[in-house]
């Protein structure tokens, strides 16, 4: 077994808190290696909600999440951390006061500290049953909408009764040839307004709906989709047109894996004592949604605080014996590694 | 009495957790009126440190105090908050559920709840005892520096030996006309790398200083200063010319008037409970630097996240019975005003 690294703190997770995280242990001395499952950096942010607009980081009136990302990406880098990408953090094992890091691609990193800044884990899809389709899922058939603009002029199928179902349905419809939404119920479960719009829309004839269906074949033309076939509980089918599908089923999650590092799940959360965000295993941290103690609030901001309780807790694993000298940010000077 | 206005919440202190925290009560559908001491909102950012870059609110690499003010103000501006300025908030009268808070300009504000946000108090310089100072404040005599620029071409005498006194010694020498910096003591307490510095420059002669020597007299001309009168402890006097008297002999901060609230200070802190950040007295709440509890972390980021905990606490005082409903700021929209 190879150490890749060395380093002080291992972040498990390299969404908004895990990036953070990087920046609050950096100001106290500390480099980090980062891991995430995604192929980019952002987590949720970037992989489901890029241009999504948020209004509660404070002195951002209005900040896109992918933009958030940009920044906090830029605050971090001054530290020099090194993100280990397309790959789970599987577990821990110790060697004294150092622990190890392995990754599901083999890859082995020693720090003293870990922080789980892990959301809601490593994250996917919830896919349909239908044969073929993960050839065609980037192309023709998309989980979740990073940049609205592609559709443009599509002939599309949505399949799904909630938020984004709808939601999307009534977004996209403002620039796709046509918005044809499945659902295996008669009602949809999403927000009044949205529903009543939708009704307006079906109304005027700018939305069709099909219920109750299921999802049951693809047609593909040339490696793209070019129809799908649907079909209701007497097995009566039908085929409609479509150029993309647009499953939203929810999405799942997996937290498991952090059970290799020894940590108590409860509700999909770690739970910490919140004066020092250590888990229930000494070294271990963790920080933002994945985070739970009495008064959570799941915010941004409230992961942001977390991950500078969880580098000063860090601080005393790191340099033990060393004390801890707290300084404003404005006395300290522009962010640097000092190594 | 009249009162004033009627509102929800009324936050004490118009620093940037207070500032938050018109924002946090805000999107719970609260409406705040805030009252400060200063003419101008932003607490010690605008008043003291206005052009120093903060390195450590998320999402921005570096950021002038000032300028973070103004992205706060834009952020809570939805919510319409009222500020009342130059005026301190002095007492709480109770009046059922109902709370009265009276500032010193005899303004009466009406609420369910108040924010304590009033970081180190109400604070002022430390004023030499000199006659006639205070007809030059603003004009030849300057407690702390807003605009460097300023201070182009002038004769400056600095005051003090601390990190402020050396720290603008050098800052100034490179635009004044000529700096001397006056100590009462031969030593002076402020980091080596800047002691070094000051010492270079005052072997190659580009700032005199003067110790041990205090403050005597002011000399003016046409209604501004043209010399101090220095003294040591013998009584030896020495005039040197000045255009410009710069005394930094640290800030005074007056909490006591706190003591109206009915809160229990300790340590120039108001004591908490983390999880709601209520303080002794029901219906008042304290965040920023101005609350203590234990594992606080004295940053701007950690104020920001208790405005959003006393918000939520606020909540169910302004709306008694009401269930609270979290929503993420990206599905809840666009900050508004709902009344």
């Amino acid at each position: 077994m190879t150490v890749a690294a060395e380093c002080e703190v291992v972040v498990v997770g390299a969404g908004p808190v895990g990036i953070f995280s990087v920046f609050a242990c950096g100001q106290l001395g500390m480099r980090c290696q980062v891991i995430d499952a995604l192929s980019q950096i952002g987590g949720q942010c970037t992989a489901l909600y890029p241009e999504k607009p948020i209004y509660d980081i404070p002195g951002f009136p209005s900040i896109e999440a992918a933009d958030l990302i940009v920044r906090l990406e830029q605050q971090a880098a001054p530290f020099a951390p090194r993100y280990h990408l397309n790959q789970q953090a599987i577990g821990l094992r110790r060697n004294g006061a150092r622990m190890l890091v392995e990754t599901s691609a083999g890859v082995h990193l020693a720090a003293q500290a870990v922080i789980l800044a892990a959301g809601v884990g490593a994250f996917g899809p919830n896919r349909p049953p239908l044969e073929g389709i993960e050839s065609l899922e980037g192309r023709s058939v998309f989980y979740w909408i990073t940049q609205r603009e592609r559709f443009r002029g599509k002939t599309i199928a949505i399949a799904g009764g909630g938020d984004s179902a709808i939601d999307w349905a009534l977004a996209l419809n403002e620039i796709a040839a046509g918005v044809t939404l499945v659902h295996r119920r008669n009602r949809f479960r999403a927000a009044p307004a949205s529903v009543a719009k939708l009704d307006e829309l079906v109304a005027a004839g700018r939305i069709r709906i099909k219920t109750p269906f299921q999802l049951a074949e693809l047609h593909q033309v040339n490696g793209g989709l070019e129809a799908i076939t649907i079909a209701d509980l007497d097995g009566r089918t039908e085929r409609i047109p479509a150029q993309v599908l647009l499953p939203f089923f929810g999405l799942a999650s997996d937290l498991t894996l952090l059970k290799g590092f020894g940590v108590e799940l409860k509700a999909n959360q770690v739970l910490v004592d919140a004066l020092t965000m250590e888990t229930a295993q000494p070294g271990v941290f963790a920080v933002g949604d994945v985070a739970g103690y009495a008064g959570k609030q799941k915010l941004i901001l409230s992961g942001f605080v977390e991950a500078t309780t969880a580098a000063r807790s860090a601080f005393d694993l790191a340099f033990p014996g060393q004390a801890f000298q707290f300084q404003h940010s404005t006395h300290r000077g522009a962010p640097r590694l000092v190594v």
